[in-house]
């Protein structure tokens, strides 16, 4: 990559990084920086158009980050302190990791020669960020971090996405030497295999029942209106993985069920197929293993096929697989617009009927809604079309920085809806304040049912009837939060809504305002 | 080490886990449990004596058993879910490795089957642990279960305390064949060596400014007197560290100055000293670098003796020494009671004068006060005998989970003070809950200065003026928080303080209840 003098031979390393960011497109940093990263946010303060988003903790950095790729379908940096900060941020990195999200992570660190001295903040920088980087380099001296800094804004943009992780030493950044470095390019993801398409076509064509399992830029609308071809033509079916990172839904979208979660229904949904066609999915198995069940989702005399993989465009694969099948236009039926709202005391298909009804249009949904989430599939087909985000390697903890980091995104144009399991929202609270600092239109609802509802759920398949240990780690009474008042403390408006028809008014209400708003939703 | 059959071949490798962590004195659990730990969870629900401790994210947990440990003097267990589980109590790990506290973590993990499906949770559990963990090991079978947490148990328990973390499959929790082992016990620590003796004794006959740098089990109440007499023969001055698991303070105890945070003061208090004898103390340095100031504290030509290290006991080297000195026995004066609250608005010095004043015999200290607590060092010297228990990593949010965990170890009989900076307290306020869900006596007095105060000095130090994206990323007002309602949320009782005069009367009326209480200072 080639990188150019600015003639500014007093530029600074953390100079020299701004603007090879801006250069290469990464106007947003979500921060939450550390006395070694003094000089960067200096150098953030000195030169003009990057947007800096402040995290209280560094697991809402990232998970604002990953929510914003998910959006803008573009890289923001983070800005993270030495090595415990990264690691605070690193099971929202995971979940980033799983829904294939491109982040830049700065990660200052000890200047070179403190390092070795092992002052109490030193820990094993290198060896935390290769557990969820697809990209990690530790630059050493200022004239070099422009040039790794353009080596990971590509890393983080090859198709279609990846962490980067660089990890800059103070000294590197205070030091005079500064070069902004030009950003190449990523690689252009891998053709499609002409032969695996081939297959494709010939497993379509042979009968049996065949799937379609569709998952990354496999569920966003145009690879949906192509697979929707394919099942026409071919009596396929269509299914997307249970975790997507960005699921385009609505009307107008096709009707694809994911697997289930639960191991008995995802047996059951997966048992009629002989084949499954993965398109940038990967065979499906289990969350987690259970006593004398399979690990696997699919029958085993299943035949599996790959037409393109999670680093291949699904787009071109779907595209190839039409052309080979000579498979006509066909229409995604409609259903009719979702009018009426849930009625009573909440459940989740009267909470998604609600939410279907008065869902504006282009909004988002960030959903870590988890135990009571499976509920909720079904009915917002009917909403207007919208972006539905899942949590998608199962760390909790995504849901409330995935909709601020989403928020970001859209400019504050788009409405956010959270949908907010009590137990998970518990992990990254902190997310409501930079929502109200940011003045992000973001209306979450807790679905506050006190416990950790998907344990209990776990532990009655143990075959064990919750005892007092046992409600000790699994209850969340006793006493019990009150998240209006938690919203409240960090700025945020809040109220409590005990029926689906308060919760409509709320959530009316809401959307009204461009500013954040929690419903605490007794369930 | 010996195992034993119970006799029980339909043990599970979970019960054999719960029986050998009870048999090796582990009755303590902190705990945020996960799918993969249910088993674990049943045994805990059925074998009686463990106490366990709900934490609602991973690094409160792991903060919590810090506290446990250094107060208790014996490790606790963690109970961690997967690899971002553990990812996401990193940060309090580091900070408890510093401390040198003893942890048993146990880390739920995939079926040893179900890992290389790589679903979504999968992690490299292995590399987190190892960054943190002095003794890291992965079970594989239900049968070996009993005998790595005997292991593991007395890796934690070794002098002076070490981070063990072990790895158990979900099938190793529930398959049938778990054997209760016996927990030998650690080994000694390693015998003083009497040439290092010898040498200290040499440098303090020999005349010249001599510094004793105490650290770790050295700044403990029976190292303070041993020190006292050696200084008081030689002239030696006595010096702790600036950060210490566990100082014990107040009147009767030595009058010790920590090496100062800041660099040049630091430079300063240092300068004086041509000969520095270490008593499990590491030389000392800064805890990061700057600009043209030098990396160590000490002069450039000090020379450096090791009488001790961390892993030895400090008791020991330092009765040698007054052994060899011949020193006599030295009564260390006591200054007179603190009586006098401070007045008036909230200073550091104020703060510390009225804290001396009201604090209970046999109190607690949790001082994550950051840049505000330098100032608090002094006054409390006059205070009635108590623990002082510091920040030892710099990961930044250890004060709350350790107070917590600290409050858990006294057995609700000590009050527990935490003196939090409000940044800092953001990152595990959920804390708090835990306090009040277990009724615990914790006292926590949040410095609100809305704004990260040790980072804007540090941006002073780089010499800048703090712009709009600087204030973006350091100021904490906008919107201000409300900890009297983020507490209140939490289930905890708090009131705000303007003047130390109101401080002082929720201090009062709060060690009245043997239950948490948030007093808000606005600073």
């Amino acid at each position: 990559m080639t990188t150019h003098d600015t003639g500014n031979d007093r530029m600074n390393g953390a100079e020299s990084l701004v603007r090879t960011l801006l250069a290469g497109g990464v106007d947003t940093c979500f921060a939450n920086p550390g006395t070694s990263e003094m000089h960067f946010v200096a150098a953030l303060d000195q030169i003009a158009g990057m947007h800096c988003v402040l995290g209280l903790q560094e697991n809402i950095v990232t998970g604002m980050a990953d929510g914003y790729y998910r959006i803008a379908g573009k890289p923001a940096c983070t800005l993270l302190h030495c090595g415990p900060g990264l690691a605070n941020g690193t099971a929202n990195l995971h979940n980033a990791r799983r829904a294939r999200s491109g982040i830049v992570n700065i990660v200052g660190d000890q200047a070179t020669y403190h390092r070795p001295l092992d002052a109490p903040l030193t820990a094993d920088t290198d060896g935390l960020a290769r557990v969820v980087s697809n990209w990690v380099r530790t630059t050493t001296a200022a004239a070099d971090v422009g040039r790794d800094a353009a080596a990971a804004i590509q890393a983080a943009r090859t198709h279609p996405g990846q962490i980067a992780t660089l990890i800059l030493p103070s000294d590197a950044s205070w030091d005079a030497g500064g070069v902004v470095a030009d950003v190449p390019p990523p690689p252009s993801p891998a053709a499609i295999n002409p032969r695996a398409v081939e297959e494709a076509e010939r497993m379509l064509r042979g009968g049996g029942r065949t799937l379609l399992l569709l998952a990354g830029d496999g569920v966003r609308a145009t690879s949906q209106e192509l697979a929707w071809r394919i099942a026409k033509a071919t009596g396929a079916d269509l299914m997307a993985d249970f975790v997507n990172g960005r699921l385009e839904r609505g009307r107008g979208r096709a009707p694809i069920q994911r697997v289930p979660y639960g191991a008995d229904a995802a047996l059951k949904a997966l048992a009629p197929y002989g084949q499954i066609i993965l398109v940038n999915a990967r065979p499906p198995v289990g969350f987690f293993a259970y006593p004398g069940k399979p690990s696997i989702r699919y029958r085993a005399n299943a035949k599996l096929h790959v037409l393109s993989r999670p680093e291949q465009r699904a787009e071109d694969a779907l595209q190839a697989l039409v052309d080979a099948l000579g498979a006509p236009e066909a229409a995604i039926p409609s259903p009719e617009p979702a009018r009426e709202i849930g009625r009573g005391a909440p459940s989740a298909e009267g909470l998604a009927q609600t939410i279907a009804a008065l869902m504006p249009e282009g909004a988002i949904v960030s959903d870590e809604s988890i135990s009571y989430g499976h509920g909720l599939y079904h009915a917002t087909h009917a909403a207007p079309p919208h972006d539905w985000l899942h949590l998608t390697g199962g760390a909790i903890g995504d849901g409330l920085p995935v909709a601020t980091g989403a928020a970001v995104a859209g400019r504050r144009e788009r409405r956010v809806i959270g949908i907010q399991a009590d137990g998970a929202a518990l992990y990254s609270l902190q997310s409501l304040w930079t929502q109200a600092r940011e003045r992000l239109p973001v209306t979450t609802i807790i679905l506050n049912n006190r416990r950790y509802g998907v344990l209990l759920g776990e532990y009655e398949r143990v075959g064990a009837v919750p005892g007092e240990n046992a409600m000790a780690m699994l209850s969340l009474g006793e006493p019990g939060m009150s998240w209006v008042k938690l919203a409240e403390g960090f700025g945020v408006e809040a109220a409590t809504a005990t029926t689906l028809e308060q919760c409509a008014d709320l959530l009316r209400e809401s959307f009204r305002h461009p500013s954040p708003f929690v419903i605490e939703l007794m369930t």
